[in-house]
């Protein structure tokens, strides 16, 4: 980053990792180190909601076991933790302490992992701009709604950080913060203990340096077999000639145009593919369900706290309101038959390759940006996975992202690691790219 | 019933909705029947967990607007309440209070129904007999894990419950009770503030004394038109000629049989079909789908609270925690295929009919029953309903159950409906049925 006020200097999970495998007092260093760098970037970056207790946390790591032992964890402070209080990015929780442990808090446990803190969430995981700035340039957004998630990781807080997707909640902060973020197929990690949005979508999400990093980590928590490399060997990459929703910005198609050069230079091929009309359909499908279902997951806030509500909130909630039940419905069984359908898409290449949102960061912080490329990925439940390494016309990340299908998790992180080291070359050879 | 001590008098909520309509001291009146019930049966039964407190209840029952205003419903205590402690009947969560209200609570509450009072749950709502005993026969059991919410309607304490299904926890007790129950399509009523044990299997179920009473009720909280006699004209009713898993009784063999006769009698058309060899295999993905989330959801308990654990719920977590990703992905696309596949099943009929459990409830106290007739019903999704009215060979309720495609719960409840109206009519022809 050139500019000055950055604060972007993301840590490899795996290179730590070499180091505090074998060495509990290696262990106690990367948790301190994470402690010093709250101190140092916090006052400005504010990705934080709650910290662990250090003399706790330092125990905690010197003893660890598993393949996260030891390594400091940021959590979405949308999933319960019974040591932390929980607020849900929302004053109708604040200090909040829940009685037990989010499932995927538990399975960071079980792992080894410590978590050091909790994060900043946009209220309930919706749009309503937090407090969280961007650390490659303080004046922009992070992006939302696991904000503090991707701003820890990219500040160098944490190596590894978890959030949640819903419309684009995981890959946009991840384009913008320029780091690597990963939207596993829907229903692989477990959203237990989690605020509900919309419990169709709400997806774990995961924040890591690299791409190698987030595959490492979804890897120790899930339990499935996805280390890179072996997977996929001369990746087809389609690319859409065009987009049912927002349109990418001359900034978005000139990363994605770079990317897909460097993919051809790396050896990879490129394939234009054109969505099916269905694909349009979807975007309607994704607004009408996610509504419905908010203004049920959120009907105590909405009914008993609605003071307490961003206006942003609650004008959404008073739309949501009229959805009614058939239109739900409807929704619900054209998205059952998309999926159906999902092999016709992905017909004849490993994975799609997209913008990850439609440009770098906003300036600002009134918004948290458009999540336009990423809720159909979310509804269809495929994996998705933001490749960084690219920069936009105005000096912020710019990030492309690979989608596969469903299950096909290892396909698509070993696919977006192609793209990434592809990049990372490129942006050698010129590092104007 | 002809048992001695059977204190089974349900009430129609739809007959106690003519009376309390209009009228607040008619509502008042039967929020005071409820508290009377419950002072009455209470002391034998064991259905309640919690009661409302009454000034509270009388109070809003006058003042209630809404499709079931003025209503006394009881929740399973699995539901969060934010103003009755919530135990998940585990002494874990003795004394605990939660925050908000689940999704089902505002539901009811919108719609104008007064919470009573929270029912008895097996722990979790796994499979560990809780203190209630069947209202028909006080030697045996209700079933379970909603067997609090049944024995409260079988008892007449509230004309409408709220329970759960994740392998057969709304049917089977509806069952064993003499009552209808009903779950509905996967996703068509929220589980958001239930404590989760299968996310992939958890569904809301409704008790009513009958189908007409649940289906009043069901379409009171989703919003769907479920009313009943327009949408089947001359069901066909599918009967399997075996099953994949434990063999029906005798006495189950015999209600089915007396069910075809009588809706043969009254004008249905019933047809013999065969399952497809796929059947068979869901039974073991249900078991590692529900094992492999079972030991993530409650991983917070299990590893923090072990020795709070009823011995079985802990040995089926011991036996969860063996279950490996990779198997419990596979069983998932199974499933997955397999509702890509319900088409064939209920091919040329309108719904199945089968026995709704393996006999009538067991004697005695140390078993909720099988839920072997139920588990793939609730990993496909699909719409179920208990019909009562027969009697099995030693004097309980004995149910038949009408299973449609998910999203067809209207033509469920209605064929259902015409299920039980044949019954009844068969049973005033010949009383020894």
């Amino acid at each position: 980053m050139t500019n000055a006020n950055s604060f972007y200097r993301p840590r490899s999970g795996l290179d730590l990792l070499e180091k505090t495998a074998d060495d509990p007092r290696e262990r106690e260093r990367a948790v301190l180190e994470s402690f010093a760098r709250i101190e140092e970037v916090e006052p400005e970056v504010r990705a934080m909601t709650a910290v662990a207790q250090r003399e706790a946390a330092l125990t905690s790591a010197a003893g660890a076991t598993g393949p996260l032992a030891g390594i400091p964890i940021a959590v979405k402070d949308i999933f319960d933790t019974s040591d932390l209080v929980t607020g849900y990015g929302s004053p109708i929780y604040a200090g909040y302490q829940p009685k037990s442990d989010a499932a995927i808090v538990t399975l960071l446990r079980r792992n080894g992992g410590i978590v050091i803190g909790k994060t900043v969430t946009s209220e309930f995981a919706y749009m309503t701009p937090p407090v969280t700035r961007n650390p490659c340039d303080l004046t922009r957004t992070p992006g939302g709604s696991s904000s503090g998630s991707a701003a820890a990781v990219a500040a160098g807080i944490v190596p590894f950080a978890i959030g949640t997707q819903t419309g684009g909640s995981t890959i946009r902060p991840a384009s913008f913060c320029g780091i690597a973020g990963y939207k596993p197929t829907l229903g692989m990690l477990p959203t237990v203990g989690m605020k509900c949005f919309s419990w169709s979508f709400d997806t774990v999400g995961l924040f890591g340096a690299g791409v190698r990093d987030v595959a490492f980590f979804a890897q120790a928590l899930s339990g499935r077999s996805l280390a890179l490399g072996g997977v996929t060997a001369g990746p087809v990459f389609g690319v859409p000639d065009s987009y049912p929703w927002t349109a990418p910005s001359a900034n978005a198609s000139d990363a994605l145009d770079t990317a897909v050069r460097a993919i051809e230079q790396a050896g990879g091929r490129v394939r234009r593919v054109r969505f099916a009309p269905w694909m349009a359909e979807l975007v309607a499908a994704h607004d009408t369900i996610q509504s419905y279902e908010a203004y049920q997951s959120l009907g105590f806030e909405y009914d008993h706290h609605r003071v307490d509500l961003s206006p942003m909130l609650a004008g959404f909630l008073d739309r949501a309101a009229r959805v009614d039940t058939a239109t739900y419905i409807k929704a619900c069984v054209l998205a059952e038959q998309a999926k159906a359908r999902l092999a016709e898409l992905f017909d004849g290449i490993t994975g799609l390759l997209t913008p990850s949102a439609p440009d770098e960061a906003p300036e600002g912080h009134a918004s948290t940006g458009d999540p336009a490329f990423n809720r159909n990925w979310t509804l269809l439940g495929c994996p998705c996975v933001n490749v960084p390494g690219l920069r936009g016309a105005r000096g912020a990340p710019i990030g492309v992202q690979v989608i596969c299908r469903p299950w096909d998790d290892a396909r698509c992180l070993d696919t977006a690691a192609f793209a990434e080291q592809a990049i990372a070359a490129a942006v050698r050879r010129f590092p104007a790219t």
